[in-house]
């Protein structure tokens, strides 16, 4: 058979990773593909000094590439919603496939994507826009397709769980770690995408989709960061066996869909709370098969490339299948997607630990206990830290039971308004995850 | 669409929970499959009382169900060699699809097996032979495709993770937890299966078939069971820093593949290390990806079921497919399997840890440390246990560099014909992981 081309547009990192993946690789993938994949032509701005280019074409002319009518697939690298976004969308009316890392593109925009691609019946593969080099879109979308999925939670943005790992092993300050990210290359320039959780809510906001058939809604999901995360905290959470994690939950629920990235604590016998450093891992919880959990590096050009090329691979096995006997992009067929909606935050339900700082004198127990009492909410434990503090403060740690969040925060305005307790409560979210 | 009709063969526990999650999850199915699967027709000779059959039919006669026509996929869940592998072939000479959960069938006949499946144009599926519900096979088959596989590594045997995790984590003597886990329905009657690692040889042997793109070779595996490891051991590894699990361990080499089975000594920061109980993991390590870790439930009713109900929603997609261009049966296209030998493992290399009992006099760790030294074995740590024994004998723990078993076993020799020695070296292989 003829080889299969592809056009890559853009050389940056992910970019690079893909061209030197596809050579290097090239006979044990035609070994597995059955024919051969060559890059036919590449559109970029700067070459990548990582890529020995030889003879493949490159273009400044991004558009051109995606009318070359050479081309069969077209991996769109460039990332961001703006050329990326006009490159995909005209790429799926030249009839072509495409192939994107692209989170936010596809977060954001991807419920129009999807349309236009089944109308013209081509596929729009994206197993390398979560999660980098973990195979989770294909676990989840086919391995898993048996099960009705109750739940995904995933350490998906491995900056912050390298800042999170940083401030646990070596009692760093979160700015100090971050700084330190940054100078590494892990972080973006602008680091709110990692720390406030708007890359990890993208990728959550595709999971959930996947996982519970629903269109993409990633301005339904709840974005809490970890910039204001104290060392603190990661230590009391350790004195009482959990790890602090920055966790993305989508869980299905009676009256819709919990969509929420925020720092979590997690017992730290859970093989999710031992992913450190840069590694990401994402749960997914079954009825059939119960917990499992997928592990391996979330970015960097090799391993985001090896998505993008096994994504390639698949749509190469797809050019002679009836389109609408495909895998579907969102998992379920496009016509059976479900209204459940998102739920409001104040509407999730999970356990919580609090830090409280009151003054230490009898009697202060008992009225948080009773607030919480009358509110429904079940205390799991309370320690009462050594007191450290001036002005007669001492920090109160508490661990709740599952309740509705809403009811947390009335509970959590009637403590701060007591006399006894001095500045805001600190809460953090707890989840089990068995 | 029509619905795709399945016929299952064996109502035990994964042909009943295959049942029960076709039946309970079928609209959940059907969204994402995009047609309805209907269980046709059951061969049992006993009935499951945890399945309302309703009005499926039921035979005893299980080729009479591989002879229906009405019948697109044969789903077999006998198990062993005999009736099973009957009913395999005859599926596949009346063209009908196979989704198996029997690993020992694919393990030993599985090369026959595929020869015929590609033949005929139909497939063999077959997820659920290794790792229960974890998608390890697609993930591997389809999920690294990009990637030149380096290693394999497994936690592939439940009861004898559950074994080893009691060990460690109670004290207990291997005896005492195998009895237990008897008891409980985790292992066989006839335990070596599990104890003896002909299981995970089983499963193993199949990852690594996917991974280099060999042939079945079962008869070329190493396999060393647990049931001589002792507690001393276990607490020593533990001091260490290592965890012992009993691993399958695939690795490319330069001039072959090793395929072991062993117990292992592993680093206790690594993730799988922690994978205690139960379950299984599996490492896979990629020249793009770097190393991954899949896990999950590694058997029972409706972890398995998942694996294969995914498989039969695989085959379903694959009715319209050109057979030419699926993604073949051991992720290598068949005219391009490699003839890469399975190496005796004299040949392997590997870290070690050695115990021996040594008399408490000097110079018997120059006489142990020249004769590592003579034989190009670099020592990576020494511990003289404190002495505990009678006859004057210290326990002495080793951990050695990564040499060759052939240099190992003479070393292994030579130390044990010392005086100053006493009974036979205990060597348990090391490996990193990383």
């Amino acid at each position: 058979m003829r080889p299969v081309k592809v056009g890559i547009c853009g050389l940056g990192t992910v970019g690079g990773g893909t061209f030197n993946v596809l050579k290097r690789n090239a006979a044990e993938i035609a070994r597995r593909a059955g024919r051969d994949i060559e890059v036919e032509q590449i559109a970029a701005r700067h070459l990548n000094p990582a890529c020995e280019l030889g003879d493949t074409p490159v273009t400044e002319d991004v558009f051109a590439l995606v009318d070359n009518p050479e081309i069969d697939i077209i991996v769109e690298l460039i990332g961001g919603y703006g050329v990326a976004r006009d490159v995909v969308m005209r790429a799926i009316a030249n009839g072509k496939h495409v192939v994107t890392a692209n989170k936010a593109l596809i977060a954001v925009h991807g419920n129009e994507i999807f349309k236009a691609a089944s109308e013209k019946g081509v596929m729009v593969a994206f197993e390398a826009s979560v999660a980098g080099g973990i195979p989770i879109i294909k676990a989840l979308r086919e391995g898993l397709a048996a099960n009705r999925i109750n739940w995904v939670a995933g350490i998906i943005n491995g900056t912050g769980n390298f800042i999170l790992t940083e401030m646990r092993d070596k009692g760093r300050a979160f700015e100090d770690v971050l700084a330190e990210a940054q100078a590494l290359g892990y972080a973006e320039a602008d680091p709110a995408f990692d720390v406030e959780g708007i890359d990890a809510a993208h990728k959550l906001t595709i999971l959930a989709s996947i996982a519970f058939g629903i269109p993409l809604q990633f301005d339904k999901a709840y974005t809490e960061g970890i910039t204001r995360l104290t060392t603190d905290d990661v230590n009391y959470a350790e004195a009482l066996g959990y790890r602090i994690k920055h966790l993305g939950v989508a869980r299905r629920t009676e009256t819709g869909v919990e969509l929420r990235v925020h720092p979590t604590l997690i017992p730290e016998d859970r093989l999710i709370a031992n992913v450190n450093g840069v590694m990401n891992a994402v749960m997914v919880h079954g009825d059939a098969v119960g917990p499992t959990l997928y592990y391996g590096a979330g970015a960097g050009a090799e391993p985001t490339a090896s998505a993008v090329v096994a994504d390639i691979i698949d749509v190469v096995r797809t050019l002679t299948t009836d389109p609408n006997n495909r895998v579907p992009h969102l998992a379920f067929q496009a016509n059976s997607l479900s209204d459940l909606p998102v739920l409001p935050v104040e509407q999730i339900e999970t356990a919580y630990y609090l830090r409280l700082h009151a003054q230490d004198r009898p009697g202060v127990l008992a009225k948080v206990a009773t607030i919480l009492s009358e509110r429904g909410i079940n205390i799991e434990s309370i320690v009462q830290m050594e007191a450290e503090e001036q002005d007669g403060l001492v920090p109160m740690i508490l661990l709740t039971h599952e309740v509705i969040e809403q009811q947390m925060n009335d509970a959590i305005a009637a403590i701060e308004a007591l006399e006894d307790i001095a500045g805001p409560v600190i809460r953090i979210r707890v989840e089990q995850l068995n």
